[in-house]
């Protein structure tokens, strides 16, 4: 039987691009994906910066994105790609929008939610973590760096 | 001396008044406001069902709303007022706006954040709770009454 190329790896490489648009946004480079069936039904990117919005993370962007193109406020079924660990706001919604699964490619040692939600709160929901993880964290400290640089 | 009238319950009774726009609009009513030096910046209510969005809670919306105001995404200094317990993702969003206090009136024994973030998340936030919550629960309490009234 052949696979699928619709993996999680898959998906997780168009979150990926979307954390690119941030990175070239100037935005600390994080996306999100939300996939129903094989489809991409919302997508986001990191905006905090651009719209001075501490809600404007990648995963908040693409639930409102996936939720208006359904027309409808729950995302049963769906999964969640996202390029770095939620944070608690993020999972909350993401617990809010009733996802089945929450793909996650690098872990955020500070504010990851695994650090302060019970994990009681997110049982239902399917967790995969690691996912081209290192497409993820390259973006990221090569953005850092950059950051980094212009300061100096 | 004379105490100012524009105590935590003068803030609470405007986001109970957010929450009564949220009932007429037919939404679980619950209401926020965002204070800054006795100063109203940011306001909202409940917009889940009209925006068929999960996260369009209260206190998203009056965050977005004071950020927008102030044109910084920090709300540093500033206190959110709230109708009900917020869940994990307002909990999250308030943490990221950096707010200095947060007051609730009525506990949410669900869904509250309480239940399932750790303290040590929201430990530098002066937590106020119970403050007006007979004024919200009844609300709250009206609200599905009439939808039970409805289905019947």
């Amino acid at each position: 039987m052949i696979n699928s190329i619709f993996d999680d790896s898959y998906f997780m490489k168009q979150a990926i691009k979307e954390a690119e648009k941030a990175y070239e946004d100037d935005e600390v480079p994080i996306g999100a994906v939300v996939v129903f069936e094989q489809l991409i039904i919302g997508k986001g990117y990191n905006q905090v910066e651009r719209l001075k919005d501490p809600t404007a993370h990648a995963e908040m962007i693409a639930i409102t994105a996936a939720t208006n193109y359904i027309g409808g406020k729950y995302l049963k079924g769906c999964s969640l790609f996202v390029t770095l660990e939620p944070c608690v706001m993020c999972m909350g919604a993401i617990k809010a929008a009733r996802f089945s699964k929450l793909v996650y490619a690098a872990s955020e040692p500070k504010t990851g939610f695994s650090l302060f939600v019970e994990p009681a709160y997110y049982k239902k929901i399917d967790l995969i973590k690691g996912v081209e993880q290192s497409l993820s964290k390259n973006l990221l400290q090569d953005f850092f760096l950059k950051k980094r640089g212009m300061q100096n």
